[in-house]
C-alpha cells in the first residue's frame, strides 16, 4: 500500500507524453462513482477528458460483500471502463497507477504497465476513493481481511470457504471451532451486510455442504466500538436491524472495541477473547493513499480538505471529490453537521459540480458550491430483510429489501451485469444456494 | 508443478485418518468428468466413496477458452463438488492435494489445507486428469501461457487485455505490434477454439475499445507442427475449419513446428520469427504429474498403462481412468488404432466401467472390459461457426454451432451455471461484446 513518489528524474527516458490538441485537458484520477460522474458531465463539451485508473474496470462496491460471501462472481460487479466511456468522443481512458503529482508543472507521474510516464493536465480531478484505515496498527492489517476491492473480496471468499474445508479434517475441537468462527469488526453498512450474508451462507449452504460438521458450532460475531449498529441510520431502523441480525443468529458485541488481535485471537476491551480464522476489518476507512503524497492540508480520515466548490484551497485547477475529499456540511439525524460521508451519492454529485465548475472557469462564469441532495441510505441484512431510509421513505423488512434490490440493480452499470446479478439473486433466493462458492488460487 | 513425495515418516504426528465403518472404501482422486462419473455410478451402493480434489469445484474445461477470452466469468464454468455430491449419502468429498500413494499399505498421502494426513482405501480410482506437456523444455513453460485450469485461463485473459492497455502508451511501433500479436501453438480443438475467440475479441470488442490503436496491426497466428488443423477430425471438416479460421483473419502456419521461443519471439522451423507478448501453448498434454510418482509402467504422454478393465496390471484394486490412463483401442478416421483420446466422454465411460468393476469384484462377479461408444467431437470456431462430428452427424457452420452450444449447455453442471452461461452467450452474440473483460490481480 506504500506509494512511492515518482519524481520527474525517476521517470525513464523515452516516456512519451500524451499529445495535446489545443483543447483544455481535464485529467480524472479514478473511475469510481465520482470519476465517472465527472467524465459523463464533461462528455461532448469543449474539453478533452482523460480518465486514469489502476484497474480497467469500474467496480460496483456496494455489492462487494456478496462477492465475498459467494453470492456473486466478481465479473458481475465489474464493468470495463472503456465500454462505459467509448461512446464519448472527447473522453479517453488509460489503465495506469498514479504515483505522484507535481502541482507546479501540472504533471502526473504514473506507472503504466508499459513504463513510467508523465501526463500533463490543465484541470485535475482527484477521485481515487478510499482505502482501509488501520489507524497505524500494522497487526490489524496483518491479522484481518479488508473488503475494499475485488481482490480483497475474493481473498475473503477463499478464506471463509477454505476454513470450512479445513475444519472437516481438523481433529482438534477448539481449532475446528475457530475455523468456523467469523468475526466482523465494525457495524456500519458494510459490516452489517457482511455479517448477515455470512450467517446466511453458513445456515443455508454450508450446513448442507458439511453434514459431517456440527454447524451449530459456527459463529458470526459482529463487533462494534460504539453502542449501536448502523450509527448513521435513524434510531428506529437501528433497532430493526439489531433484531433482524439477532434473529439470523449473528452475535452482536456492541460498545466493546477491539483491543488487540494476535495469532487469530480477537481480544475486546471487556476481556472477551474470540479465536477466529476469518476476521474482517470493516471499522475504518480513509481517503486514498494518493492524498498523503500531495503535500496539502489533510483532515480526519486522511481526506483532503476542499472548498465548497470542490477545489483545493491553494490550487483552483485541482478538484478533489468523493471519499478523498473532506468537506463539512452533512446534517446527521441527531442534528449535527459533519463531513459528507463516503458514499456513492456524494461522489456522484461532487463529480457533477466539479465538472460544471471546470466548464464555468473556461467560460468565465461564476463557480457553484456543493449542495447535497441526500437520497438517503440503505443496507440489506439478509433474505427479505433490509433497512431503507431513502427518497423520504423509512422502511425495514421485506419492502425495504425489495427497495434495496431495485435501487442496486438500477445503479449497477451494464445490462449484462444486471441480468447476471438478477439471475444469481433469483437463484440464491429460490434455492437458498450460493453458486459462486468456488475457491480460486 | 513438482510433486513432493510424502512418505509416511514425513506425515506429521497428529494426522488423523478417516474413520472406516466396515464398508469397503473407494477413494477417487480427481473430481473431473471421470471422477464424478465413478462417484455417481457408486452412489447408493454398498461401498463408501471418498472423492479428493485439490479444488473445491468441478471445472467444465471445454469452456475454459471462453474464460480466457473474456466471454465467461470463471465461476460460471466451476461448480462446487459438494453441491454435486451431497445428494448421495455414501459419497463424501475432501479438498486436498494427493502427494503420493503407498500401494502396499493401500494408503494415500495427502496435503490438506489443515495438515498432511493419510487416507486408507480398499479400492482406488486415479482420475487426476492431465497437465501441460512441454516435453522437458523449460523455456516453453516459461515463455508461454497454458490453458489447463481456471488460474491459467484468468492469467491468459489478464495478459491479453493488459497487452492492449500497454499498447496504448507504447511509443515503439515494433513493440506495440508485438503487444497486439497473439500466437497460439497447436491446432487441436483447444488451439482452434482459442484462436477463433481471440480473433473475435479483437475484431468485435478491442477494435471499439481502442480507437487510438490501429487494430489492423493486431494478429492472431495459429501455429501447428502437422499439416492440418483439427487432425483428429474428418478431412471435410478440417477444410471447413481452415476456411472459417482464415475468413476470421486467423493466420495459419501449418507444417511448421516451433523451434525456439526466446524473449517473447517465437521462431519456427522454416525460420519465421514472430514477436508476440501473448503466446499460448496448446500443443502438448500429458497425464497428471501424480502418475510419475506411482512407480508403475507409463506409456506415451506420461499416461499410466491400464488393462481393458481399467485396472492397473499389477494392482487389481487400483483403477486409472480418463486423461491419466493409456489404453489402446480407439479407431481413427483413417483406420488406425490408437490410445483413447483425452476427452470427457472417454473419462465418463471409463468411470462407469471402473465403478461397475469395483462392485463386480465385491459381488464376486466377472469384470467387464471397456468398449467406447464414440459420441464424436466438435469444436467451435467463432460466431455461428463450428465443426460438429458427433452422434453420427457431420456438420459445419451455423447448424454445427447450434449443436455445439446445445451439447455444451446440456453437459454443463447446474441450472444456475447454465443460465449464467446462456445469458453471457446471448449478450456476446447480440452485442458483439465480451462483458468479462476485466483484468484481475
Amino acid at each position: 500500500m506504500e506509494l512511492e513518489t515518482l519524481t520527474p528524474d525517476k521517470v525513464e527516458a523515452g516516456s512519451e507524453n500524451l499529445p495535446k490538441n489545443g483543447r483544455p485537458r481535464v485529467v480524472v484520477i479514478g473511475a469510481g462513482f465520482g470519476g465517472l460522474s465527472v467524465a459523463r458531465q464533461l462528455a461532448n463539451s469543449e474539453v478533452d477528458v482523460l480518465v486514469l485508473d489502476r484497474n480497467n474496470y469500474h467496480g460496483f462496491w456496494p455489492l462487494l460483500y456478496q462477492v465475498a460471501t459467494a453470492g456473486l462472481e466478481p465479473e458481475s460487479i465489474a464493468y470495463p471502463v472503456r465500454a462505459i466511456l467509448r461512446q464519448y468522443p472527447n473522453v479517453s481512458f488509460r489503465m495506469t497507477e498514479v504515483k505522484g503529482i507535481d502541482f507546479e508543472k501540472k504533471q502526473i507521474y504514473a506507472n503504466g504497465h508499459a513504463m513510467p510516464h508523465t501526463i500533463e493536465y490543465d484541470y485535475l480531478v482527484l477521485a481515487a476513493g478510499s482505502a482501509n484505515n488501520y489507524f497505524g496498527n500494522d497487526a490489524l492489517a496483518e491479522q484481518t481481511n479488508g473488503l475494499k476491492d475485488i481482490n480483497e473480496a475474493v481473498q475473503l471468499r477463499n478464506k471463509a470457504l477454505t476454513a470450512f474445508e479445513q475444519a472437516v479434517s481438523d481433529p482438534d475441537p477448539a481449532h475446528r471451532k475457530s475455523l468456523m468462527t467469523f468475526v466482523v469488526i465494525g457495524a456500519g453498512p458494510t459490516g452489517v451486510e457482511l455479517a448477515g450474508a455470512f450467517a446466511e451462507l453458513i445456515g443455508h449452504v454450508l450446513r448442507k455442504d458439511y453434514p459431517m460438521l456440527d454447524v451449530n458450532e459456527a459463529r458470526v460475531i459482529l463487533v462494534e466500538a460504539g453502542d449501536r449498529v448502523l450509527a448513521t441510520f435513524p434510531t428506529g431502523l437501528q433497532k430493526k436491524a439489531t433484531q433482524q441480525l439477532q434473529k439470523m443468529g449473528v452475535e452482536l458485541m456492541l460498545g466493546n472495541p477491539v483491543s488487540t488481535i494476535e495469532n487469530g485471537v480477537v481480544k475486546l476491551k471487556d476481556g472477551t477473547e474470540i479465536a477466529a480464522s476469518t476476521i474482517v476489518w470493516a471499522a475504518g476507512v480513509r481517503g486514498a493513499m494518493l492524498g498523503d503524497t500531495l503535500g496539502v492540508e489533510m483532515a480526519r480520515g486522511a481526506r483532503v480538505k476542499v472548498q465548497e466548490t470542490m477545489q483545493l484551497p491553494t490550487r483552483p485547477e485541482v478538484y478533489v471529490i468523493g471519499d478523498m475529499a473532506y468537506l463539512e456540511g452533512f446534517k446527521t439525524h441527531d442534528g449535527k453537521t459533519v463531513a459528507y460521508p463516503m458514499v456513492a451519492q456524494v461522489a456522484i454529485q461532487q463529480g457533477k459540480i466539479s465538472a460544471n465548475n471546470i466548464l464555468a472557469t473556461i467560460r468565465n462564469k461564476a463557480l457553484s458550491t456543493f449542495h447535497y441532495r441526500d437520497k438517503g441510505s440503505m443496507a440489506t441484512i439478509g433474505r427479505r430483510s433490509a433497512v431503507f431510509d431513502a427518497y423520504g421513505i423509512k422502511q425495514s423488512g421485506y419492502i425495504a429489501w425489495l427497495g434495496w434490490l431495485f435501487v442496486h440493480l438500477i445503479y449497477l452499470i451494464g445490462f449484462r451485469n444486471r441480468v447476471i446479478v438478477l439471475t444469481n439473486w433469483a437463484w440464491n433466493y429460490f434455492t437458498y444456494d450460493r453458486g459462486a462458492r468456488v475457491i480460486t488460487k
